[in-house]
């Protein structure tokens, strides 16, 4: 089957693994935060990301790599997702195992593919504007580099990591592509200040684009022991061989997020170029987030999310999270979160969203599973 | 049947009927305040009232006025409540009548009786203190006097009434008497300093003391109607003709506070006196009065109410009332108000308090019966 795609040559990887500790107790360990509605879409943030990537690569070129208790639930919100494009994970392993499992298995079907890898529950609202740096993303990586978008910072967050920008590299396709100085963690509010006025710092999105090849080599050289296992894999994947050698490899693999394997390596090799997006986005990463996404800004608002929720707020602000059909009552609650589940019962302001982790923590610490 | 007793011909009377808005969604038009444990004692304020009057007038001599719907929880509540010390009304009428119909039942039974009237709901633990301070109103009452409790202020509540008070009266057994000059309502902050400042300013605790007799006598002047429906319906309490006669009488009974119709033109005739009572007392009127109840006056505290409370807060004060067996979950905010109730949920500040009347005004509006 063919499809109206963008991007020949490309597929699209969605690493779907992260359970979003920090928008708890609607985000659990069965229901991870890419399987929630938190933009107000009316759909999951997995089928959001489905419906920007199936554009630019095809519906039949995105690879869904999950956990094996997600698969049911990812196939029912992807029902034109194939076979061969679910890839389950039997325990999690992190970015590198996840995103290189993918590079091997489409490398060892097609040495030439390009593979762009794409969180299942960011927010981005801008097509356009993606697809734009997408395809820019691809020129970089057809000429060896391995790509990532970089986005044009609005506010001083602290909340986001940063790339540092370096020189111009001339890349027929890609015209604002630089190359990537640097990776740098989460700011403190002063560095994020300076960051934003120097205009030489953009927000690390997580989206990588590469040639397959190219992607592995580079894990490689920093996780040859990784690399062996993912190809030993790959190389089994398409077999009868595939159930047995995953038994064997999968829980000896390496835990290391790809930005220490691959995206700080290749900037340090000058081998990584930042495509600057100037589209909106969004990691959504605590519930500060979404009453950000939903406020459009303004400090006067209440978003609530939910599709029953039942709310009457008098003089407040903040979010409200509603699972449950039970009427949530606000009085002179401000940057207030309240976070209603069957079974849990969040409440914070917008100021300690972060903090939501450190609760996550205790909870498995205090072996209270049934609610995490 | 004769039980112990402090003080002879001495009956209680207990209204039970206040619904207690500002505890919704605690308080519900099933479950009113008094058939809840706020105090931690383990058992309803409806039942801590029970035990507090019994030693005083005997537990065969306490009548409880209630609305018909809570005969059953009540009579759960009272195990020893005897047939003939159930009053029930067939719909609220406010204080006047409820008081007023005891008063006149009680006098028709027995001409010579006290009978001292204490609300359902309210808060005292210091039962000596308390036993002290009705001995004297009883003295007052047997020397003809409508007797009231004053309570000595602590600090300068604005959600109390305030009594202020004049010159002493000689009153055998009650050397503490003194004329009330006058009611004044929930004064603001400022008049409130200042009433503690001056001394001379008692709260209003809403407890009466007098001869029913005189107390009917002090209800006909100012609502002659009034007294003539109650007079009707205490001739027919005790007869075969009593539904009928609650069916004509009752709802045509004039619904006034007996603060209006007994106690403010008493004390403008000085037919009134204060017992100052040194003992703790609250009315429980909202959850900033049951976070204070409970942390002892400690602003760092949280308050938790509820047999299977769950809750995990983290740098959190205020209080939190549970009546689920949800995980509740607080992080970083301070003087909060959490109601978790099967069916809503409450989410407020100690210092909103008392807008929680409002909202359950604007559910009424609404329509919102379910959750009243």
């Amino acid at each position: 089957m063919t499809s109206a795609k963008a991007f020949d040559d490309f597929y699209s990887v969605i690493p779907a693994g992260g359970i979003g500790s920090r928008l708890w107790p609607l985000s659990r360990a069965d229901a991870p935060k890419f399987l929630h509605d938190l933009t107000g879409s009316g759909q999951t943030l997995l089928r959001d990301t489905w419906d920007r990537l199936a554009p630019l690569s095809g519906p039949d070129r995105i690879m869904v790599v999950t956990g094996r208790a997600h698969r049911a639930a990812v196939e029912e919100q992807l029902p034109e997702l194939s076979d061969p494009n679910v890839v389950l994970e039997s325990e999690p392993k992190e970015s590198s195992a996840a995103i290189g499992l993918a590079a091997a298995i489409l490398h060892r079907r097609d040495p030439d593919v390009i593979m762009g890898s794409f969180a299942a529950d960011h927010v981005i609202r801008d097509q356009r504007g993606f697809r734009r740096a997408v395809g820019e993303g691809v020129a970089a990586a057809r000429a060896g580099y391995i790509a990532t978008i970089g986005i044009t910072p609005t506010e001083p967050a602290v909340g986001f990591g940063y790339i540092h920008c370096g020189a111009p590299v001339a890349i027929d396709g890609a015209p604002n592509a630089v190359l990537a100085e640097s990776f740098v963690e989460k700011p403190n509010l002063a560095t994020a200040e300076r960051y934003l006025a120097d205009g030489n710092h953009l927000w690390n999105g997580g989206m990588f684009i590469a040639r397959a090849e190219v992607l592995l080599a580079q894990l490689g050289e920093s996780q040859p022991k990784l690399l062996e296992g993912l190809t030993e894999l790959a190389e089994a994947w398409d077999t009868p061989r595939r159930g047995a050698v995953v038994d064997k490899v999968w829980p000896r693999l390496t835990k290391i997020a790809i930005d220490y394997s691959v995206a700080e390596p290749a900037a340090a090799q000058g081998r990584l170029v930042v495509i600057p997006g100037d589209f909106d986005w969004d990691d959504v990463g605590d519930f500060a987030s979404i009453a950000k996404l939903h406020s459009g800004g303004r400090k006067s608002d209440l978003a609530i999310l939910g599709v029953n929720a039942r709310v009457l707020a008098d003089s407040s602000t903040g979010v409200v999270v509603s699972q449950s059909d039970r009427l949530i009552s606000l009085i002179g609650v401000t940057d207030i979160v309240v976070v209603d589940t069957p079974d849990a019962l969040l409440v914070t302001t917008t100021a300690h969203a972060q903090r939501v982790k450190a609760v996550v923590d205790a909870l498995k610490v205090s072996g209270s599973n049934d609610v995490l």
